[in-house]
């Protein structure tokens, strides 16, 4: 059984090999809208397994629209599936029993109900039912999911990081028992819980919206894209020239810093899934610069996830085979802590702070401006083109990308602040914390 | 932090290595008795490691004598002992909570005090003791571990299968509230889970003994033990004749019965960790026949993790090598079932069944003999040379390893029976539960 | 550079990143028969490589038509073509110098013209032009190769075992230094050459008309064939029962004739590829039954090599998933060498000699009917069904391809000689040299 | 059979499985100069292996002293010793051939006697035997390399860069035939190769004498000495206080200048094998600062194939992590284009020019000086400790271990010419050809 898999699914797949048993279903929690499904591309692949999905949502794929309360057989398994709107109206969680052993529930697939140290968001549906939404999922906590018991280990949807919760810890494991005691939102009364939770403000993302589509209609299969090219300096060159090219460079951020290809965007490896769908366009047509070639499956990958599907290739031999051609080569502007200091002052340099709102909630540099990476394209006509733009985030990986879309968009003099966030707090330099 | 460490150890540093973490700490248990310790090796590779382990035994090596609720810090977590006797009298838990989120335990290692759907044995400190150690089991089961809460998630020290427990469910994960509601020993009152489990019989091994001196003591270095050899088939030949060698060979059991290097043991690498221990001996020197020469660090580990110390090499080209030269091979005697059933009536053959005698309980062929294969050697002088011998166990693997052991003390009608229990079961032959 | 490319072309791929080079040529000595060239599929991958091959053939697809003494630079690397007609009227080598060095020859691909101790067959063009073209290619030798210098180094395009060539020795490399004094048909005259050329009779299959078409058209490429399917049980049994459904099994052929799913055809995966070509077609739906998971890439490619295209899936769990659930397993029978000595004299086994006619030569077991396996489908009304087969041939490997076929066509009693013919000669049976 | 085995030989084991080859013979072409030879490790871990050398060296290890024209049998190939004193007295070919094929020689190892585009050094023995040496060579070549044959391949002891050649070409294949063509030193007579012999001038190292030494009395294995810590930060600090340890950072040069932990010595992955031997010292304790883990077996390996056995292991988390506890890190300093060429003017900086002598011909900066990296540490007294210096060399690798070295002897204003000898070139800037 695979809950909500990803595109990418070959794991699954190597996973079931390595164990030596077959996978019979794909549950999906609910709709999902931060990234596209993998179910389609997994089923594909294994002709026999049955999709299973709320019967909440008109899916056009899919062959088991599952009610509250019905129950399915894998292998040893009893999995039963439990109706939780509050996310979105079709969430459930499903509750897994050891049929060795005995009934007890075990174990729970609470997809975006209930994350460690978090609940799910209520926002996404929409903006207006959002104390609705709240009151819902605050029911389905209290009356679907806290009386499994305490004993009841949980597997979330979602881990630290993703947009789909305020602040989801970091430890990958919990049980219903440790939230019940430890996770502030299941401590608060219905009315407080609402009150929260109408009051949180999260990242929104005009590529939830195109998840939602594709994760409804079900998504194009990988195996139909154009296949990868390896594209030698001279065929990268010629197809940057194409109108609709966007270069990823998916280096670390100090080495984009230095050096990279005019034009290109920022976005490391190691992050880049945190931000890929904020940024780029599916209309676009990509083109990769990798640090080493072993990253192409894990780049290709986090585009396929968030339905970025126009892959062309990426350049062999990588950023160094093209310096040695003796293309021309760019840079980002590092503005050092006295010059943005002083700009912060007379106004000679512009500080953006790239981070989402609610991260800057009590702990912001005064007189910079927060223009969340979420947003970049959207607000970007509130920027100055004539003056110098320092941008600036926690650790330097977001101000590099923001810096490399705005270089992109003719912003000659954006770049990025010297240090970032933390260092800036651990040499005592000035926040705000209105 | 590492928890009672392998002593085939690399897996703890490559670990390490791919999350970036030092460690710091190695924590153990109790003194374990059914495999040697990795602490040591370990310690010896990081040096800044400390190791703790229980102030009841009087370890010649280590750095930390821990009592009951001693408190230590492994990076964001806090990790507090406690002690609970009753597998031995040095047992301990490591109970863990999240520093970040508050002092709630949320994982317990359990060591061999408790199992997914068992509890550790009691008889192993002392025959004249099972009694005694037992109420003090169950006293730190109830005073000392359920008590951490429903909600807290269980890490035991062994899985299904290990001789250190009954009948250890095939789970590797499981809560103490679910463990109450279903583990049948947490369920009984004192009394009864004395007297259940003095009446318990389980698997003993003279390798006990040998395992919990070395890791009284601390265990010999890897490093300092002779590196494996490659042989070529001329020289595997030689070193078999000396006296002291054994050759183990690890294919699967079916190849073995087909053909072998005569004289050699047939241990199938996939089961091999159950069985070592008891039929083989640290004064020997093992030569090894692999199926693939990737199963060699494998194999190695396991003999090694039973304190099999003198391991002279591996024959290149494995068995494939020998029989292309036109030296000797052997096989194994197959009784088919017509001539077994009427063995057991006659007496012409006497089927040897080889499993524990805790499995066949309420489950034996009529007229067969239980002789273990724990026991093999020590009860050898029980079997006639001059008969047909067909072993038996579940599946054919167990009664290969014995047939093999057989053959080699001059047995040479000792085979194995052509279909195994769960068969003989399928077929519908008939079984006693007396 | 890369010279005939077979159609699973990710190993260039793959060896251009790990030595960080760009491919700028793909070279093809001639429109290949035995195999489907992989120019284009490597052009797919990357655009900017360039396919040259002879102007002599009319080929559908590729960008130079190269003619007698053409040169292309390849990085340092200076490569002339010369044309030498004899196997194929297209047939050229690719003759290399080191520019950092100088003009002189350094090593040449010979394709089909010249192998190690052999020569290219001069018979696949037209049966009507073998002594024409034996004719052309002894001056394509003695007057394109040979003069090129004793010094340099020759790569043909095929090792030992190819259907290309009678006799091409195992080494994989020699220079035509060696050669000339090594290699018998170089020693030859003229006339004495082309004498012997003509009575050469070696393996003709109507495979090679499959790839000389789609080597001129172009083959398919590979991402837009189906992609492969893993088939738990069930739907593989469901599979089987379409009427163009062949099963596939790629096991050790011992372990095929022990037990393997009723009506599949035997092609141990280590030897496939000299017969995978003689056997299956095209048209079929191909399911595979593998040993190991990791044997899928390599046995998938070598059904594509051969324009094989129609391959379904896989069975996951390979043969013990299917045997677990009790789904009907069939076997091979084996005839002992005294039934078929038997059977020899009086008619009541016919023993069926699955080897090609060349390798019989002065080599045959009396009263035995020669059927190469090339021809086996061809020739199959030649058998009485109702009469005991027993197959031989050296090893037992293609006895089992043999006796699968013939099972699957209904001949019940097809089976293999309990010993190959190597064993045959070992215990001094008779053999005879007419 | 292993012609001149490296020390960290695991290799060979690796290559003999794969390839199912018992390995029987290793054949040492010299007593080598210039790493420890592997003989003994590989023995040790394949004791049938037997060991043949030349008789003319009193090797106090080994199996078979080899006299000119003796023959031994590998398998199918027959190997016949030539004696090619020149490079050493003890210098032997191998000349294989192939026994299913006939006696003419096939190809030859020729250790140092022959190379691609060179020749082996004559200098190393004596200097006062030189001419000598140089004469011998002309005559092992012409009477009894080169006459075996045009078509015979050579396999050479060293590619291009080994410091046993002025300047092996960067091919790996040849033949005699080629060579005699194209090889600048064939083509002389005996008058003149022994004159230009002579004048040959190329790298002298201590660690010849080291290994020269190790090799003839047989160096100590791998598996004796002390195994490699992980170290964590604290630890490898402490370690470093002690007297005898020197810090090896294998990190790419540029992350080495601009931070690194304070005394260690640059030695960049990639290009160490072929400075390692020249800079450290076996009376020291190594530690080594590594870009990845992956690292460790390839950094290891080279410095004991120079016979630097004391490595006491390697700092967890690399350099990022010794950052991220703040302890010390230096850097090295840069010193811009004017600031050089300013200061060759007026002596306020100085350029040292750390290529060896014979790269320098004819291609200096004028007023810089040649302190070639080899002799660094004899020579630095030459330079004054209160000048700036900048080190240059082609690409800014060895100008980097020179500054690092230059540094940890306390001359704290040492550093690297921003721009190597490469880039000098390119720019135009003026060298001279004196």
């Amino acid at each position: 059984m695979v809950i909500d898999p990803r595109r990418d699914c070959d794991i699954y797949i190597e996973l079931a090999t390595i164990e030596s048993v077959d996978i019979t279903y794909i549950l999906e929690t609910h709709r999902n809208e931060d990234y596209v499904i993998g179910s389609l591309e997994l089923q594909n692949l294994i002709p026999s397994v049955r999709i299973g999905h709320s019967a909440a949502t008109n899916f056009k794929y899919g062959d088991d629209r599952l009610q509250d309360d019905e129950t399915l057989r894998v292998g040893k398994l009893v999995v039963r599936s439990i109706h939780t709107p509050g996310h979105t109206d079709d969430s459930m969680c499903f509750v897994v029993s050891d049929s060795e052993v005995g009934s007890d529930p075990l174990l729970v697939f609470t997809g975006d109900t209930l994350f460690v140290n978090e609940v799910g968001r209520t926002d996404l549906v929409d903006p207006k039912k959002h104390s609705e939404m709240s009151y819902k999922l605050w029911h389905s906590l209290h009356e679907k999911v806290l009386p499994l018991g305490d004993g009841v280990i949980i597997y979330p949807g979602h881990g630290s990081g993703s947009v789909c919760g305020g602040a989801i810890g970091s430890r990958e494991f919990s049980t219903i028992g440790y939230e019940k005691r430890n996770n502030y939102w299941l401590r608060m009364d219905e009315e407080s819980f609402v009150e929260h939770k109408t009051r949180q403000e999260l990242t929104l993302s005009s590529y939830f919206k195109r998840c939602e589509k594709l994760n409804t209609d079900g998504p194009p299969l990988i195996a139909d894209l154009d296949p990868l090219q390896m594209l030698n300096t001279e065929a990268f060159a010629e197809r940057i020239e194409s109108e609709d090219s966007v270069v990823i460079d998916t280096r670390l951020a100090h080495k984009f810093v230095s050096e990279h290809i005019p034009d290109s965007i920022s976005m490391d490896i190691d992050n880049m899934g945190l931000y890929v769908g904020w940024v780029l366009s599916p209309d676009d047509s990509h083109l990769l610069v990798l640090d080493s070639p072993m990253d192409l499956d894990e780049a290709v990958g986090m585009l396929y996830r968030v339905g970025i599907d126009c892959v062309v290739g990426y350049l062999n031999g990588g950023f160094e085979a093209w310096k040695s051609t003796g293309k021309p080569v760019g840079s980002v502007p590092v503005y050092d802590i006295q010059s943005v200091q002083i700009g912060l002052n007379d106004g000679s340099i512009r500080l953006v702070d790239v981070r989402q709102p609610h991260e800057t909630i009590g702990d912001r540099i005064e007189n910079s401006t927060n223009l969340p990476l979420s947003d970049m394209l959207m607000e970007i006509d509130d920027l100055d083109p004539d003056l110098p733009i320092a941008t600036i985030c926690p650790a330097g990986v977001r101000s590099t990308t923001a810096a490399s879309i705005l270089q992109r968009e003719g912003f000659e003099q954006a770049g990025i602040s010297e240090i970032g966030l933390k260092e800036w707090k651990l040499q005592g330099l000035p926040t705000s914390s209105k």
